[in-house]
């Protein structure tokens, strides 16, 4: 229920003014932190140790040089670059020159890139020359010119001195004294960040000045991240803007641990050196920290290292081992269309005295909404009403809240859409355990239909991994003339597991489930995975030519 | 420079919606945490333990009586009431009911209240039983009708049953599955909050459901409150409601441990009891808590407590003691007119190193913006320019940020003068320090200008309390006919010192100041004081008959 105000003594003379309204932008981090902390280290990159102030004014110089070279408020200037100093000046200093931010999957193909910097229509790009090849190809397909600055990152592998000018080179072009164009409104863009598309185009979509200065709070509350944070940087910077930590933790002054390459050995080097004392990662960098040597041996950390993990639940044993080794973590759940994770599995305290596999269960849940998230709920698709929290009932994940996007750019349709009913539907199902904490049953697009009968593929997969041989299974849709859809599985077979065949894993199934819900055919192959691990099922249903593989979650990102 | 975008393509289709965009408001916080932690401890009072299922109950059934009771959105309902478990549910229960919450300083006079519930045009007055003979008088000056509710607090001394209901028996008119009217637009008023008048009238001040949602996370942010902090009401939730405590450790799952009074002996037995993590108070706090039985002997407490204190920069003596006892103070500035403190002395790692003596000076400074405070400037009284960062040119401390209030309630002209120039005016005198740290110097109302010539009212006492026998001194401005303006001092004498006369310290002075700077007049009193400890000078004013004691600032607060 809405108030409509009827007593007017409030409406007189109590206007909006300069010194009382200013647009909510994470911008102002950078200029409060820096004028605080100006000698304090912002970022660390391999021996680069660089302060806040040395920070501010290299991001002053980038937003002036943009103007310079053109640069007009509202145009897109993209950047293709992974986690390095580069990457992080570009949050500020690209929305200063009143542009877009577009920061680009550098895992993507040529020809998605192409399309990316085509659909965002984008003014000007910033490349780390690791990418000088891909770039290559990525401007033979892309028809409308584009301003090229090639970033030569001192830890870079070589590559071709391609663009029209080099980052550094750029960067003194511009005004150090530069003050910045700042968002007269505050639901002004801030980014455009691309879902991976599948079959289908990639959607761009939009957050705000007052979104991302909304999640970046929401991040610093929910995790109670304390002033100087040393942050490393695991996560993709380039996926809803490191889930807003790029400005959060500018927000309260930390240091910016960048990495180029997330490996096991790497993050725990930087840990050692740095100080690392908060990390965003998928459970498999968290699986891979713990296996890797000196990882599950070594002792206790001397001080414990925060750990927000999303995308699937954490497995057992590595959760296990991983906080015994002195890692706090936090399951997350979150969505590029909510600007990172606005909700997580708040441990209550009452748990800690459960059991330790009951402990993983409950933390295997994706949980509630954090305290700036207005509105969680589990719809059923039908009906439209809340399902009962019974731990039973599926339904879809609903959201509403100021981190949630504008809208896709350039796709109305899509935006229509994905706000269907009033909420920003997230297209993963879930069930309400009766503690109200939501867990993940599948996705919509997880879901097979054949002969009108609905196939859990997580289901199916489940039973694919009690079979001795396997060691990984993946299940999707394959077009079907009869049945419309029927399973296809996708299967990785231990290395010691002798022989099996096509025939015995279909047998298992038929075993162990309906038979209608049994994988018609089953593929061995290496499973295709993101650099972070996370399983690319949308190849899957390339191979399998699924019919509707587009969807409007990003199968990429780690936190989907 | 504010953008005006250009690019057209960002305006399309990427509007505003009921996913996207909600009023900010602190009244989500209690929902959410209500849904997470249901039966997580809210609120202990004595040995009263209310959930936060119960507390938001009780807040939805005030929301719902005090609607069926007559109150139309945009009423004032106003509470006298100390930091009782009422006084906290009034917090939210009285917006529900799309009402202005009018929290009332208890220590101010009957004549003093009428004005204000005049003023205010309140509809309805709760009031704690302790406070029975005061509102007796009080409703007798009134000339408006005032629905009164009574509040027995089971820890209140005895008092006349006076009032229409007794709070517990209005709650249980009221539907506790009333869901809360929620403002449609955030910068709808959701408090109004009197600053003390001295001889002129007391200036209601209106925050934002906006301005008070942001404040609230700074507090959080700035202060790195953590999850379920135990936090303790030694500050008056009547003060700009408790610097937005009673929202910001809502939204944080934390416990508020209600105090009817801030005594040394009460606020350790609470620290005790019940485990208390943070709290804020006035530097005199301190030093009664150090000073208190027990308090400065006892063992260092098993965990840190954590302190905001405002008012005045804390004591050298009290800070090492309370420091070694095992509290962390922090140093915080602000006003009423920005709903709590958005200023602290953000510590530097590299003042750890720094002898005691230097540190303690550097934590006396008010110090710098909090980062949701867009900007922190000592200007010029004159030039309006920013004065230089040398330590010693003084300005006026002006702030713009969306925590800074509407206005003044029915007041255009006192709002339109705090808001001249585009910026708040604070009425404090500050410098700012090489580091950018602001200090303040003076009020502008402890100015005194004699024949032309400022004289720092500071400068005087600091020598007044320089002489062997002088416990206390305060110094204000009398109106004289020939120079305008001359110092009057006011003086308490050491129990052991002996005979001391107004010659002598007259004398005294004249040996160290100029003349024109000396005081004409020593009054020997016992200075007026709140409960917290914070010199009321305004009262000296109006014994010295000072002219100009209207100002803008908030004598009582203690963060003023």
């Amino acid at each position: 229920m809405g108030i409509a105000m009827s007593y007017e003594n409030y409406r007189t003379s109590l206007d909006k003014n300069a010194a009382n309204f200013i647009p909510l932008t994470p911008l102002t981090f950078l200029e409060r932190t820096a004028d605080v902390y100006p000698d304090r280290i912002a970022l660390v990159h391999g021996d680069l140790k660089q302060s806040w102030g040395e920070t501010r004014t290299r991001c002053r110089r980038l937003a002036s040089a943009l103007i310079r070279q053109g640069v007009k408020p509202g145009d897109t200037v993209s950047v293709l670059c992974p986690n390095t100093p580069a990457m992080l000046e570009a949050h500020f200093g690209i929305p200063w020159a009143g542009a877009v931010l577009n920061a680009i999957n550098h895992r993507l193909d040529a020809d998605g890139i192409a399309y990316i910097l085509e659909h965002g229509e984008s003014k000007v790009l910033l490349v780390d020359r690791e990418f000088s090849g891909l770039t290559a190809k990525v401007l033979e397909a892309v028809k409308s010119t584009i301003f090229v600055i090639r970033i030569d990152d001192p830890l870079a592998p070589e590559g071709a001195p391609i663009g029209d000018i080099e980052y550094e080179e750029f960067l003194r072009q511009g005004d150090a004294d530069f003050r910045g164009l700042w968002p007269q409104d505050e639901w002004d863009p801030i980014a455009l960040n691309y879902t991976s598309g599948t079959t289908g185009d990639p959607k761009g979509v939009v957050p705000s000045h007052r979104g991302t200065h909304l999640m970046s709070m929401a991040q610093i509350v929910n995790w109670s991240v304390p002033t100087h944070p040393v942050y490393l940087w695991t996560l993709p910077m380039f996926h809803a803007n490191g889930w807003c930590f790029t400005w959060a933790i500018t927000a309260v002054a930390g240091t910016h641990v960048c990495l180029r390459k997330v490996t096991a050995h790497d993050i725990n080097a930087a840990i050692e050196r740095y100080g690392v004392t908060h990390f965003c990662a998928a459970p498999i960098v968290l699986a891979n920290l713990v296996q890797s040597p000196g990882g599950s041996e070594a002792a206790p950390r001397a001080h414990p290292v925060r750990v927000l993990t999303a995308g699937s639940p954490p497995p057992a044993a590595v959760l296990k081992t991983i906080q015994e080794r002195g890692f706090l973590v936090d399951h997350v759940y979150g969505m590029t269309e909510a600007s990172g994770t606005p909700i997580s599995c708040a441990w209550q305290e009452e748990w800690d005295g459960r059991p330790q596999a009951e402990q993983v269960l409950l933390r295997a849940r994706q949980g509630v909404r954090c305290a700036l998230l207005d509105e969680l709920a589990v719809l059923d698709p039908i009906t439209g009403e809340p399902v009962p929290s019974d731990g039973k009932t599926v339904g879809e994940i609903m959201v509403r809240g100021n981190m949630v996007m504008k809208g896709y750019y350039r796709n109305p349709a899509a935006t229509e859409k994905a706000f269907a009913g009033g909420w920003l539907g997230t297209g993963d199902l879930a069930v309400v355990h009766p503690d109200g904490y939501i867990q993940i049953t599948d996705r919509l697009k997880d879901i097979i239909i054949s002969g009108g009968e609905n196939i859990s593929s997580v289901e199916v997969e489940d039973i694919l991994y009690r079979h001795p041989a396997v060691l990984n299974a993946a299940v999707v849709a394959q077009p079907d003339e009869k049945w419309g859809e029927t399973p296809c599985a996708f299967v990785e077979i231990k290395a010691d597991a002798g022989v099996v065949s096509e025939e015995d894993l279909i047998a298992f199934c038929r075993e162990n489930l309906a038979h209608f819900k049994c994988p018609r055919r089953i593929i061995f192959m290496e499973l295709p995975k993101t650099a972070t691990g996370k399983l690319q099922k949308f190849r899957l249903r390339e191979i399998a030519g699924s019919r509707d593989a587009i969807t409007k979650l990003a199968t990429l990102s780690p936190q989907r």
